[in-house]
């Protein structure tokens, strides 16, 4: 296990201890329970929660701060966080004008975050669930509701937070993350699995020289296995995938999202970005903005997700806000 | 070779057309090649200019930008990019106020920035060189001109382009960046080498389960190959290198520099922080800012290096200024 850990079953504390001691000034925790996120200081808007399994970083905590989340439960790796987590997260950002909780498709998350939207009902505190869905390749078209939660959440977390930043209600802001989720699409590619910590094995194998297309951040199957090609090619069988779903028009405008995840060298998120730039041009699809990096992993995994947003004036003057936490940066644009 | 490419012979070619694709409103080329990157618009200052071999993302062309510098001489994989190059890069970029050189000591990178000088001061361009040596793995105190420059010199970037964009003399300038580069310091592990896509093969090898402290972020070689240890003690010794190097005195302020050589899980990354925060408690040294991310890398190596920059209140005004490039933002905190 080639991986710097001291007990793997420290991980995820030890991971926290040292993110909440590099950023005391923009993260803190809550109800005395590190795995508990929340932004400081607290925000009088609109409350943004969400919340998954520790090793997709920046997923999820990564987003807490200025223009985009308010609070993330931290659940053990791969593993969801707990509803009593959620639940005294809520109340801490509650700030009376309601907590909406986005999060991926997954169901230990489903339920937690349900049951903790139960909990804060009986004090009050209104919430809503916008279930992250992007992923193209773990369902058909027509069966987004199977569908898994991975990196296009980013885009749902950007337009609501920043709703939310200028005051937004909570209907409108909850109305921006729904728009934000159905015009996103993802798919990914992987060339090697991670280890987890507490297991110190890969959890699949995957030969040298092999790809699968499709794989989830934990490693779900994917929709094909075949031998590495080259990147050009790679991308456009996921480029065709992704637009077969999406439904894009001649003049359409797009934010792509060429993620990382997690070992793949930035280099190559460029060669693949570059063919990505090819295939819109062809369709006559704009770019509107693109950004390339670790948005959510799955810790040292080889391979790289596409996600494509379609946007309007109105998501893309919430994109272009700026935004703050310690992973993720941006300037007004 | 577990890569997205296409062909390895264009693997720097066409990650530049997609960063340059990628981000058209920061980044463009000059002198017709697109291996010499400059900032858009061009600014009215203190030109700042760096270079290096290509496969260390974001090093070097991702600190092009605001608050940073004003261009980059872009070579193949790990190799020194051309005098000719510089030069150009130089002669875009000068507004009659001189252009700083801010490079790492590799024999290559200064003999051709050496040779731009000349011919810059052919044409009445004033410029001068400052050369990162950070590293204290590759040479003893007292031979610190023998030392490889790494991820420290993003400190020498931060400092020198905070400085040059408020409008400081080119002697200010250069005062700043060697000032910063006196008080920067790093140290590095690796666990696994990368591939250089022409050669298509690791260019040295590592047991599983092995660890080489100060390895050079082109697989030099180290001070210490030895059994992977936990990562608090592979930090332990990391900092008592750097620290019995730098000489910090109790109350001193530092910012401290974590970076993932390109395959480390940020995961771990904090978890190193954890214990490089214990051991500055220990010897009652003050954080003053914290970075944790990916600032120079080696493809796909996996690994990390530990960057301590002592600080006053000239150097911390400087890094808290803010800066923005497609790789690095940082609003003024």
């Amino acid at each position: 296990m080639k991986k710097f850990v001291n007990d793997p079953v420290m991980f995820v504390d030890e991971m926290l201890e040292g993110i909440l001691e590099a950023h005391p000034d923009q993260l803190s925790h809550c109800a005395d329970n590190k795995r508990n996120i929340v932004r400081v200081p607290r925000a009088d808007k609109v409350g943004l929660v969400t919340g998954g399994g520790s090793g997709h970083l920046p997923l999820f905590m990564g987003y807490v701060g200025e223009g985009l989340l308010d609070g993330c439960a931290v659940g053990g790796v791969f593993q969801s966080p707990s509803a009593d987590q959620i639940y005294e997260i809520t109340k801490h950002v509650d700030a009376g004008k309601g907590v909406l909780y986005i999060y991926g498709n997954y169901s230990g998350d489903i339920m937690n975050f349900e049951m903790a939207g139960e909990m804060a009902a009986m004090d009050d505190i209104e919430t809503a669930h916008i279930v992250g869905n992007d992923d193209v390749a773990s369902a058909p078209t027509g069966e987004e509701h199977k569908r898994r939660g991975v990196a296009g959440i980013f885009f749902i977390y950007k337009a609501a937070g920043a709703a939310a930043e200028r005051g937004a209600s909570f209907e409108e802001v909850r109305r921006i993350a729904e728009k934000a989720k159905a015009n996103v699409r993802t798919m990914g590619v992987a060339l090697s699995p991670c280890i987890i910590p507490e297991v110190g094995k890969a959890s699949f194998s995957i030969e040298d020289g092999e790809m699968e297309i499709g794989m989830g951040i934990h490693g779900e199957p994917g929709i094909m296995r075949s031998k590495l090609a080259p990147a050009d090619e790679v991308v456009d069988h996921m480029m065709e995938r992704i637009l077969a779903d999406i439904q894009l028009e001649e003049q359409d405008e797009v934010a792509v999202l060429v993620n990382g995840l997690g070992a793949t060298a930035k280099e190559e998120l460029y060669i693949v970005y570059r063919r990505i730039a090819h295939v819109l041009k062809e369709r006559r699809v704009s770019v509107f903005h693109v950004y390339v990096g670790e948005f959510a992993t799955s810790m040292e995994m080889t391979g790289f997700s596409i996600s494509v947003c379609k946007v309007d004036e109105e998501l893309k003057d919430l994109l272009r806000q700026n935004a703050r936490t310690p992973f993720f940066e941006q300037a007004k644009f």
